[in-house]
């Protein structure tokens, strides 16, 4: 086996921080090397900086790697990061220039026009974007930021590719509930969901509304034309750890029947299926046909979390065609996301060595 | 004073019955006389019968009460019933044919075509359908059947009704988020909502579809026109004990602007108001400008439990408009509707007394 | 009726705060004038300062009040603390000696010796300490400290006054199974809480198992002789909004009947009771025959707030006896407690008039 | 690899019947050849006798097995049992008789003289018994019962059994916080323990606290004489999926201290883990440093659910130690317990082969 990438990890003690060294913990690409943090943990050892969060221990392989401040160098080969917006931007821009690649989950740089907001089922092509990226932007060597969508987004864009690239989307309207993970630690106050539901999460809506577009869009010259279709979002926070559900209706641009819906559904696989990539999951979409499915605390794990569940698909009195979609938020909406990303980049030869 | 009507309560031990009790305990107009249940509660006191399931102690008027079987004749002027659908339709209808005005909170009857669908707020003018049904089915005397909507349904049709009355609504999507006593009890299993949502309700979505354009329909002759506009319904059970809520999108039939949309739900008041019933709310509608409202702990006993509470409207990318509705589901959604309704039956003096 | 004393409220925004101006609102002897906090609030007007987290609308009597620091003067006869720890030794005390009465639910003063430690259904002899507080600490005029429990030990030690009273307490094992809202606001973190349960509450086993000797100890000359059973105590948080459970065993000094133990709690009353004071539920004690009784959803309003509710009274296999209780720990184990401790002190002349 | 045997599983559709599947599903020993339950299930295969309800899917294998009635003859050298209580007494004795071993994690032979109450760690000494029932209940062949404790005594035993081994215990003092599928399926209704804590399991504390002493007995001839001390065990339900919480308190025999407590719970090993049985636990006790473990979501999955994780261990003012422990309920405490009486009963050569 050939030697493994060296990873860094930005902002490693949050909660997508903690799941990307879990998800890393047995990678056959991947080791981490290097732990960063924007709080007040720099300079200690990882097992005093971080209080452990997930369900089992800590890796012991990270317990005494010293958290060092968000900034190059760093010692590894490139980096993820899942920093706080607001530092996101400039800590992430500083690892490009210095020749790092970085692949992002934070939504700093999602929206920009030369950054591909990547999931590797849906828009692989979108990468054509970094040769502009690195021209325009002056990074060094192998330097690049490349993100993934938010944790409600990819769930639905993903579910959305396939309809759209079979039957063309005129609109799709999309109702989630959320799960309490997707708010980081600490988060939501348990007096706040304790037996409630909370209708608002700041800016949620707005990113699913632009990211999807973004998603679907084509590759035109060298920026993204986006996907034309309307995306109406309502977001909702409950009362669930892990696993962000969608009740999602879609207008078409033709008529389609019922087993077509479903069958572009169950049937989609992609590039990273096709070329087994470590964390793509054989089936990216999961559908099931009992009533009362998807549920987040039955299916978030599907796929090892990777794959989107979908039940209850039916025609809709309004638009065309209705369906409800679950995904994890925190391994496809987030840390898995940006690994499955990564192992894109590498087994595309995107991911170079060693400017760390 | 006058004299109070005497009730009756069938299926006086299930949660919905509980809530009539519960309701009636100090009500002006109407005192529970008569209990009846379909199990095996019949002759019992009502004290040993049922397992009171609200906070606060069973009130002691009722306590004493035998359980009766639910068939006429009861000793009491009027029925309110929240029988379970199966035994509803036979029993709800012989006691209407032995003269008593039936106040039904089942789904029994509902859909019948010279059954009104009763909020009085949105379409008293429907109770012309009683002169129908009486001539038609043959009932004694004072004898009718008047239904209430489905506990998810009022509210959506409460809040829909301003706007279809100054807008015109061309369609209505809607996903709902309710709550585990609308499930009646012993109803969801804790193990199958801890950590959850479940995307299924039986009959839910059918329910709202139908029964919202029925509400919102016009009497034509002697029959009632549905409302011609679309509804989706999506619908889910979340972890919360008391208070629907719904993310609702709407279509109007001419521009409207968003002041108009604030303004017309804010203002809404009705006949219950005009009239000063008991049970009515000052405010049907009540608009709120958080950003994080409504939330069913916080919102659900506006109104005494008989306000809907709106936020977050807001233009909708897809449909023109779009807010979160919100309201009590065993009162305004249940017990409390069907009282408001007799309340409007006894100030249009369609409430005969005495047939028990 | 005579004028009201004016009060003012220290912490003013946070959990207890809140709840002191909403108990506070139709009080017949309290008017709230005076809102004080310590955090950056000072100098906006309640209504901005505040997020209102109760169910129910902030009061409007309170929204246009501007909020002070936590220094005198305020304008009021007294004050209300629940200041956090660690700032309120030093502000109750400038209260005190610039002579206002202070009536604290802080831990700070708690345990010092010539501070009242006040139940007044249990300890209301205890006041005799203002006399050597006032002289001790050089309190201007009125001005002196009384505090109220921590909120699971007020339910314990109310439990065990009359047993103790009557049978003799040799030694108290109690173990705790207490609700989000004493961890105050944000508090715990939902994804903590979320499926889950934490067998750690800061401090708080210490504080039950030394506070209770004090509350049930007697005066003897100008300090108070701690009771000599021992107590233990252990703490865990579960996921219930309101409500703190205990369950407890006792070992008597004497044998003891199971018929006694139910009667000693369950006609018990106290000086609050025959002074009928304001928020003196007629029954400090209420005892539940019900196999699965008292549980926090169900018996947390009891006696408006201001009652614990006992259960499960049986034998035990290690000490005598055994049972379970439950109060409302922001109203009877905070807010509440504090209010009738102000009750008793204006009842019994204590309560002086304006140094504000 | 030898040829496995073949293990029938009684009550196969419930809570723990479906444990029983998930857990054999590649036992290196065991392979399921028969389902069995009392409910209107026999004579369809599983996949739809069963509604499925652990996470993850219903493993394929046993999808096809046509599920028969409990009672003998059924294709299986023995049976694991978890039948409810009221049908296990006649149809375990009727396999026995049959010449079946019994595994059982039902209550029904629990404290029957000559009945082992086996956990492996602890008294694997009591299947001495087993040649005093064979003898006198007439069982056929290689036919017993062995019985597993309850899912609460279990964790207790196990705590315990290292202290009293050392230091001899005089009295224990345990408080529980119970999970949701301890009460089975459907089990607990949501309504009930939402924002809610239920102090009532029935007969739980009955069964810990003379299980446990039946447990910690030594075998005196052909009998059991339970353990002298006294166990006093107050149960409560909570809003948590799996893993059962107990607060414990023990006296000793002798002085301890602190140090030789937490070693003698750290160090504790037995039988099983000699004998590198395949469901025992490297350690059958975890001791935790931290303030605030054991917790449900964080341990109840350690040593694959047949850890105990103990906490908090400290002096008690009124016993002598205490500390938290904390099990999953329904794999050490039910189903992966039966299965690791199954190894040892397998290891000592008394699971014979093939009656059925």
């Amino acid at each position: 086996m050939t030697k493994k990438y060296r990873a860094g990890i930005l902002g490693a003690t949050g909660t997508v921080g903690q799941r990307f060294i879990q998800l890393l913990q047995a990678h056959p690409q991947f080791e981490v090397t290097a732990l960063a943090a924007s709080d007040r943990s720099a300079g200690k050892p990882y097992s005093e900086a971080c209080t452990w969060r997930l369900p089992g221990e800590m890796p012991s392989a990270v317990k005494t790697i010293v958290v060092q401040p968000p900034q190059p160098p760093l010692d590894c080969d490139f980096v993820f990061s899942s920093l706080p917006g607001d530092i996101a931007r400039q800590s992430e821009e500083s690892f490009a220039r210095a020749g790092y690649p970085v692949i992002s989950n934070s939504s700093a740089f999602r929206m920009d026009a030369d950054v591909p907001l990547l999931i590797p089922e849906v828009n692989h092509e979108h990468l054509r974007l970094l040769d502009t990226q690195r021209v325009e932007r002056d990074f060094e060597g192998h330097g690049f930021i490349v993100t993934n969508p938010n944790c409600s987004t990819i769930m639905i864009a993903l579910a959305l590719a396939p309809l759209h690239a079979r039957f063309g989307i005129e609109a799709a309207v999309v109702t989630t509930m959320q799960a309490l993970s997707g708010a980081g630690y600490p988060g939501v106050p348990s007096l706040d969901i304790n037996d409630n539901v909370i209708p608002f999460i700041s800016n949620e809506e707005e990113k699913i509304e632009t990211e999807t577009q973004k998603i679907l869009g084509k590759v035109s010259g060298s920026s993204i034309q986006a996907a034309e279709f309307a995306v109406s979002a309502q977001c909702h926070r409950v009362n669930v750890s892990d696993g962000h559900m969608a009740a999602v209706r879609v207008k078409f641009s033709r008529p389609v029947e019922l087993t077509e819906v479903r069958d572009a559904l169950a049937t989609f696989t992609s590039l990273p299926q096709e070329m087994r990539l470590h964390s793509a999951p054989p089936q990216p979409i999961i559908v099931r046909g009992e009533a009362d499915r998807p549920q987040p605390r039955l299916d978030r794990d599907a796929g090892d979390g990777m794959s989107v569940t979908i039940g209850r698909i039916a025609r809709d009195r309004v638009l065309d065609y209705r369906f409800v979609a679950l995904s994890h938020n925190t391994i496809r909406g987030a840390a898995g996301a940006a690994i499955l990303n990564a192992e894109l980049l590498a087994a595309t030869s995107r991911l170079g060595r060693s400017p760390g």
